[in-house]
């Protein structure tokens, strides 16, 4: 394996596909302005701004990115682009808009056209007219034809999530090695962070490159999700001192090409007894019940049902905050849900995340997060960090 | 100063001055969906997912906040807010727009209203009905009048700026002293960040709080901007070794209480002599060029302008590629643009990034950028890193 990205021809199937959907729709093109989606279709990897960018596809398979000045160079660079129009800067005195309608017109996208929203998104002072404003039509929304595309993943997006799971594996080692009583989680933390992504650019570097905005490497950490503060999921991170007794809720990632996978375990501080115990084995027993139930031909709603069920049976209902798992591939949650409101069929090729949790106001939060494939007849655990309770409890 | 954050009766003047917005306009209420926008009127941070959150506040001046059933505690404890109203799930059997259908009907919000976008962006897998759709009605754009409200900082938002900035001096200080030839960015990076964040929380731990999706205390780099990659002035992140003769951009910052500011230096490794001292001197010249310009009652288009004449004079607008600079506060970016199309006037109490910057295929980037405020009759630069070419030589 000399390569970690998806090939210039993987990029060419799935603007094919595109390029189908959008003759079956009878549309003159599409728009495109989401950077998800764009590194979806082109592999053209770019940091949001105030400085609008666009792929723009018609039905004679014309492929286009819309970029600043900026970027050109970088746009030119990516095999699969046929046109690269420019604007010199945001604002100006002509809007970037002006320019790219004049795009539109020359690679005949108008009338009944596809984008994914009307416009580019007013952000980080952004202004600008919307595609309805500029073209006098209003766009088909294409996000759902998108999305199910982007839902089975290919042997390739697979491969690179397996190596990002590698990865935030040894995050996550040297995590659990630097975290001990007296410590800062913001200490363990970075200093994982730093030994795993150093070690990874030494073994793979010239293989490696992030194709993310938000990491650039291998991290993990626990955002404040410990002891108390645990019950609180998604808190933002602080700089608590690890106790005695302490119920920790770990994360560790890897971008791999743009593609993330989810590695998150609970681990204690000190020998768990009672309570403690028993919320770990009830966690543990939660998850199982999701990965026996997740396979080909089920419902997304179906595998949280089961688990609901466990909660239900088990009077944990008081424990629960939210839905077993979410699918992961180029954005960290993504659609289908494994959630009692997602009707969507399980098919090979999806990849989920499984983690229902247990949040006690006492004692903190349980939860474990694998990341999972589908495969033909039921699931493949990729992630592999060990998930029993004495490997997971911190000596004192 | 023993507090680093914007006080409760700061967000109370926020709102009251949006109150007298939805009056003048005759709105019955505002409804806001942006993460920097609730941050800003509220002081309520949230990394966004697929889960819908919003602020919403009525013209009796009724606060709430609508969130998943995972930021409950989170929200309750936000003083300015008289009501939280929540969704267990998202998606679940029940949409959450549904819920949040009934929190709007409840607070008289409907008919004309104000809005930031016409519903909850479609990201990470979201999907759902517009405000249009929910109420029968078309959201009033409300975005010019917040934009303008959060151009002119308060003392308490200068503040942390000038906070913010001397720790992003520590990690640049850092930075520079491990750029030595043979070295990685990432191994310079990486230190520099987690010694000047485990120092500032040292320092000012109990004090701190960072209010960022994006980072949790100092961080300095190049995001590839070394030597002839410099001249791509937003590469992502490479792992590049460090060459006698490279010309480096770099970048500090400290997110403080949600708050940004901007420090970056062209650094050379080894002597500059010839072109490379020739550009260098230009790129000084240009930024003080607009340092001058730079007052109250002047256009911000006005500065851009005159470091474009310079440009010209010098016949340097073959390596010219964006405008001066941008306003800056709790998004690294914002309005309005030190750009020859932003009409804005200048008045006191805006903070602004200074940066033109030249772009040579040949040599590399040359950019400083410094963060300054606008005072009564001036500027006052509040990043105090040294500038000079001597300064800024890494030893070889």
């Amino acid at each position: 394996m000399t390569s970690l990205s998806i090939s210039p021809a993987e990029y060419q199937t799935r603007t094919d596909q595109m390029l189908e959907y959008l003759r079956v729709e009878k549309l003159t093109g599409v728009v495109l302005f989401d950077h998800y989606y764009i590194l979806y279709y082109t592999g053209f990897a770019f940091i949001p701004t105030e400085r609008p960018i666009a792929f723009v596809m018609n039905t004679r398979g014309e492929r286009g990115l819309f970029v600043p000045r900026l970027e050109v160079e970088h746009a030119r660079s990516n095999a699969l682009i046929n046109r690269v129009d420019f604007y010199l800067e945001y604002p100006l005195d002509t809007h970037p808009m002006r320019v790219f309608e004049k795009m539109l017109i020359e690679m005949g996208i108008g009338g009944q056209f596809g984008a994914d929203t009307d416009g580019y998104p007013w952000i980080l002072g952004y202004r600008g007219p919307s595609l309805s404003e500029l073209t006098g039509g209003t766009p088909h929304q294409v996000v759902g034809y998108i999305e199910d595309q982007m839902m089975i993943k290919s042997p390739a997006e697979l491969n690179l999530i397996c190596e990002s799971i590698k990865w935030a594996n040894l995050a996550h080692m040297l995590l659990q090695r630097y975290t001990r009583v007296g410590v800062t989680e913001t200490y363990a933390s970075m200093r994982a962070g730093m030994e795993a992504t150093l070690t990874m650019l030494d073994a793979i570097g010239p293989l490696y490159s992030a194709q993310s905005a938000f990491s650039d490497g291998p991290a993990a950490g626990y955002r404040g999700q410990i002891g108390r503060n645990a019950a609180i999921p998604h808190a933002l991170a602080n700089n608590i001192t690890f106790q005695p007794g302490d119920v920790l809720v770990s994360g560790a990632s890897t971008p791999m090409w743009g593609y993330n996978s989810e590695l998150e375990r609970t681990m204690v501080v000190g020998p768990a007894t009672g309570d403690k115990k028993r919320m770990f084995e009830h966690m543990l027993s939660l998850q199982n019940t999701a990965f026996s139930a997740i396979r080909p031909g089920v419902s997304c709603c179906d595998v949280d049902r089961a688990v609901r069920g466990y909660y239900e049976t088990h009077d944990l209902m008081p424990f629960w905050k939210h839905h077993t798992g979410h699918a992961i591939g180029l954005r960290y949650h993504e659609g289908p849900f494994l959630d009692i409101g997602d009707q969507t069929l399980i098919q090979p090729g999806m990849i989920f995340t499984v983690e229902p949790g247990l949040y006690s106001l006492e004692l903190g939060g349980f939860r474990h997060s694998d990341t999972v494939a589908v495969t033909g007849d039921g699931i493949e655990i990729l992630t592999y960090y060990p998930r029993d309770l004495p490997s997971l409890t911190i000596p004192m």
